[in-house]
């Protein structure tokens, strides 16, 4: 507890844009928010007076970031499962937990793990050597999808293969691969849940994330056209954050087929992109949500506060043109209604230093207005 | 301009829960809030980086808090006008100005400004010694109201006057009187508005304040049954934030009569207690639209997100009982659709610690929420 206030600290590791976003639900809720940060000038760091300098990497770093903290948690993926452990040996309350938190951290424990639950997943194999890259795809065809099983962020560390050639590289780089059918895909879905110790799960309404060159680009709130599929995607995320004993957010990002199928892609155990619509769109954000389940808080509702919402991520376009600050002048006196959430970054071609938010009755007007805006963050004009 | 952020740099002078809110609206901007702080352990202190400790009647303390801003704002209307004005003098940016912020500083010069613009206020006359009193008194009858010109909040400094002798201590400690006829109400409004240097102004909906012993408890919006007072009252705040040159939120506190007359009461040139339901209950909230404004960016819409909306205010209550974070737990199980700001103070008696928001449909089940949630946070039990 914060003698200060009277309520918790929670501590999260890692110092970027979800961190920073979680300092902005903490402040309503009385909480102090401790981060842990590799930078001074990380997006969190630049908004949260308890930032601890360190790295997740380093247990001396992590022990003292804890010691005060009623609750540890994450802004990303990074901190090695047997310091995540050792934390919780330590007497540290960490959520998710170490056993949870690696089915986000490991492709292969999630993918044995899932198809052990019998939950729906593409087809899927390891991969150590060439000849079990060939066989793999003898068996499901080419071309096909070979991820990292650690790390990987955005796209990042997966690759499509044509030939079991093309994995030659990868693996004489000793990078240990999981290999996937390449799935006709529809669109892709994100069910996203927030569940805390007691066991109460909140499930937000299942959205469309667009991605573009492996970067989710869009988020339609609620996806379209979703019918029994909806109920599905969410009570998969539903069963997983029970199954896998998931404290906080979890996001299932899924595949629909074709045929209408849903698949299991990745896990994420934190507030996530595909959720950053919540801050306006839904009664309880994603990041206030997070707080509220890792400190075994009642979940607040997820009803949505209008019938269609869209986030865009702003990328950071090519050097030149107006300054951000005039960007913003142009953006509010373009569309007063638009909600844009910076992160504080120094602007890098496509580096997400932003979204944005907008709000309606209709689906088509709202994407519109949001992709402008984002768009007008990027390059100076619309 | 923040180097790192590439955005500006906003200074408010005072450390309290408005400073505190204005930074959970500075985070999404991208801005760099800075606070004037008397003490480290301010509501605002406590989430802000940037807080500077000092004294808001010191000009040395002001001067160096104000360097690195590029405007300078407040979040109260205590710093000595003199000081407003060489702080301008010295080539800072400052919103609102002295010129405009004196009448919300000096009840005797708003009442002079008011009368000579021809806008409604209640009778009214300075008194500096007996006769005076005595006088005004046999003009408008007993009961009298009589405010300090200057200082008061949240009802002190003011009194209401049975006899002229009542006035004889107030005279003998030299405050220097306004009087004023005593208004029969039926209610008290607050029309907020905000203007840009560039002169836009936006106005939320009016909204009915609930006062219990000269402090506001519950704010109703939008206020039941204003016809053709609605707009009078938002004319009449958008005429005066133009005349004084208001930059910022302007909130115009009303009495209406019986007769359905609206007179001006007060005046705050910030952020204020009536407009705290925009944070969840409008579009933008006051907090960003401030900040926008005394950056001259263009004005947020003001539409509201639900059809009613209720803040109640949550005083300290006796010592004893559940501690606060239990009470946190409780209400959170009783209401999850509460949203609850704390303002991270030490429980004191009288204090006002944190306000929540309901919103829905109806107002009477809004406004029973509200109150029930308030009582749980300062008894421990509804």
């Amino acid at each position: 507890m914060d003698r200060r206030t009277g309520l918790p600290v929670v501590g999260m590791v890692g110092g970027g844009q979800l961190a920073r976003m979680t300092q902005q639900a903490a402040i309503p809720l009385g909480l102090t928010l401790r981060v842990l940060s590799a930078r001074p000038d990380d997006g969190a760091a630049l908004v949260t007076p308890q930032t601890v300098l360190g790295e997740h990497t380093s247990y001396e770093d992590l022990a003292g970031f804890a010691a005060p903290c009623d609750v540890v948690t994450f802004d990303h993926e990074h901190v090695p499962t047997a310091l995540v452990e050792k934390l919780a040996a330590d007497g540290h309350t960490v959520y998710p937990s170490a056993a949870a938190l690696i089915h986000a951290q490991d492709k292969l424990v999630m993918r044995e793990r899932l198809a052990a639950l019998g939950l729906p997943v593409p087809r899927w194999a390891p991969a150590a050597d060439a000849a079990a890259v060939a066989a793999f795809g003898t068996e499901v065809g080419w071309p096909l999808v070979a991820k990292a099983a650690r790390g990987g962020y955005d796209g990042k560390g997966v690759w499509v293969l044509d030939t079991a050639a093309d994995a030659d590289d990868l693996l004489a780089h000793g990078v240990p691969l999981l290999l996937e059918e390449k799935v006709p895909l529809r669109r892709e879905l994100s069910a996203l849940v927030a569940r805390s110790p007691f066991g109460q799960v909140g499930a937000w309404p299942v959205v469309e994330t667009v991605q573009r060159g492996g970067i989710c680009v869009e988020v339609l709130a609620p996806a379209r056209g979703l019918a029994a599929a909806g109920a599905e995607a969410q009570e998969l995320a539903i069963t997983l954050a029970d199954r896998l004993g998931v404290v906080g957010v979890l996001a299932v990002e899924l595949f629909e087929t074709h045929t209408g199928r849903l698949l299991v892609n990745e896990l994420a155990m934190r507030p996530h992109n595909s959720g950053h619509w919540t801050i306006e769109g839904s009664r309880t954000s994603q990041f206030e949500q997070h707080l509220r389940a890792v400190l075994d808080y009642p979940l607040g509702v997820t009803a949505m506060t209008a019938p269609a919402v869209v986030m865009a991520n702003v990328l950071g376009g090519e050097p030149g043109g107006p300054s951000l600050d005039e960007r913003l002048h142009h953006l509010f006196a373009a569309d007063p209604a638009i909600r844009v959430h910076l992160y504080g970054k120094q602007v890098r071609p496509g580096r997400k230093i932003a979204h944005v938010t907008a709000l309606g009755d209709d689906l088509d007007a709202v994407r519109e207005r949001a992709a402008r805006a984002a768009r007008h963050l990027r390059d100076g004009h619309s």
